[in-house]
């Protein structure tokens, strides 16, 4: 079996994308805000979006299972406040819900978190709670700069975000590190903002002690690392250098790496840097690169091709990029499998 | 002859720094603010910090010549107004330069800028041209974010630049982007500012037409170019989706990486992936990570062994990224080294 652990549901109907821009119209103009009931998407709506996408090239590349979430850039949790954030995240969760009711056998969702740059982290458990009981969500997204790339939060170790990682830790839920769109004109979203937050977390978690704090932590660093793997010489001398232990005992066993590393040496270095325990299958398709390579005359996105094709990991290793890690890091999502004698 | 292209001061005498703290304490109490000639060093406390740290490890690890700029993390932009940094700049240079004139065969100086957040880039352009004129200075550090981790000015292709690149290109000078010292908490200064600056700039020059203006400009992203090599595939992809050129075309005539990657496996990804004209031999040694691999029992930033190591440079492409590439990249380095049969 195969999981793709960084799903999106970047190809949700229209109407999805025009009631978030009259609620966007609503902040200035409160007489264009829209109500939730006046967002409409049928079942169809919902399957087709789906059927003639994400599925159909699962089918095609080989994955089984997407772990899938909303779409990541129009998380935005820049514009408005709480209260803003809370009702999209609300909306964005319950279609991805749906679309797991429609699809068991192929989605099982992950929590957008209603974030604003001004509100306490705290005030995101509620829709933890609701994702986790009500939708059977097996995940998180955390965002660590809620501000769209002008990084007003403090790092991932400050005690704000404790809430959430007690969370976490209570409902046995991992999360993945994902930003926004960045409203930073120096930040590409996808090009800059994406890779650098992933290093900026890593580095947030490598010069702290917060594993020690939460032992049992799970923490997903997407996009492969960000330019971690690349640097881990430079990782390993410096947390050398802070007197940290090394980075295996220090932060492999609460961090772990995806696949979404759109060419065949991104992939290999990951796979020969990184213990294999410690990556986790992904392709985020119909994201960020949606090209077909003319190199290889594939899609960049196709993470499987690279993953069979690299010779750092053996079979056994394979198996746990594909299925075994996701399934430890993952707890719910592994119940979720086991329920259905999977 | 083995050129490294990224050597900063960071050896230099205790005096500076203590001079440096006095102009900052200046900053809220005038009082203490100290004359330039306050700062004495002198040819022997120079001679012993290179003797012993730079041109031991050069001699021993077997390179010959390095271009050698003030220390990266103590430019420190964001401290105080444009005078502030002029007269930072203007002392750092001037030690770069003593250090050149004390060592004419192993150092040759790169000119930090007095850039600051809110001084129009064109200020820096006397520094420029005094580094160049007086000191025979062949390259220049650009800065892309002044304020230290807030990015606050815009993009490196916005005209306001402009001045900045027409002096290089008129002076034959090559640029280093390379921020210094973040002081934005969320950002470890070289585990995270570091390598995002590099990916950032990177993405800033994809995503414009810079080099169509500028054609003759030529920019060295250090730190093995950040996160780009690694997520190559990425950026390829993506130059496709914003229908611009092939990266080759696109940047690879004005883009430059350096081999600031500290381990194998990270030299040989850059060697498989960025074609050998596109990558200049740095070290920045006794930087970020002075210390010991643990795995191989060398210095993490002893470079000279990965570049020797991988088996994805022929002998002729060896040559050009220890030498070559850096006498193309670099006129006005050729030119000193030739008026010397060198």
């Amino acid at each position: 079996m195969v999981i793709d652990i960084h799903g999106h549901y970047t190809t949700a109907p229209k109407a999805l994308e025009e009631w978030r821009k009259r609620q966007i119209a609503g902040l200035k103009d409160p007489a264009q805000a829209p109500g939730v009931s006046e967002l409409r998407i049928s079942d169809d709506e919902l399957r087709e979006s789906i059927e003639t996408n994400q599925l159909a090239k699962m089918r095609e590349r080989g994955s089984d299972l997407t772990v899938f979430s909303p779409r990541a850039s129009f998380m935005a949790h820049h514009i408005g406040d709480f209260q803003t954030s809370s009702t999209w995240a609300s909306i964005c969760n319950e279609l991805c819900h749906r679309v797991a009711q429609l699809f068991p056998d192929n989605f099982i969702g992950a929590a957008m978190l209603p974030q604003s740059p001004g509100a306490d982290p705290k005030a995101c458990i509620r829709e933890i709670e609701r994702c986790v009981d009500q939708f059977g969500f097996v995940a998180i997204n955390l965002n660590p700069d809620p501000s769209g790339g002008h990084w007003t939060l403090p790092p991932l170790s400050d005690r704000s975000w404790y809430p959430i990682y007690e969370a976490m830790v209570a409902y046995e839920l991992p999360a993945m590190i994902h930003v926004s769109t960045s409203c930073n004109p120096c930040f590409h979203t996808t090009g800059a903002h994406y890779l650098n937050a992933d290093t900026t977390a890593f580095m947030q978690c490598l010069t702290s002690d917060l594993f020690d704090a939460f032992p049992t932590l799970k923490i997903i660093i997407p996009h492969g690392g960000g330019a971690v793997p690349y640097h881990w010489g430079r990782f390993r001398g410096l947390a050398q250098e802070l007197n940290k232990p090394q980075l295996r005992e220090h932060l492999l066993k609460n961090i772990f790496f995806d696949t979404c590393v759109y060419h065949q040496p991104g992939i290999d270095l990951l796979a020969r840097v990184i213990p294999a325990d410690n990556i986790l299958f992904a392709s985020e398709m119909i994201g960020a690169v949606r090209g077909i390579d003319p190199e290889t005359g594939h899609a960049y996105d196709d993470t499987r091709r690279y993953v069979d094709g690299t010779p750092h990991l053996s079979a056994e290793e394979r198996w746990k990029v594909y299925e075994g890690n996701a399934r430890r890091v993952y707890p719910r999502l592994d119940r979720a499998l086991r329920a259905k004698g999977r």
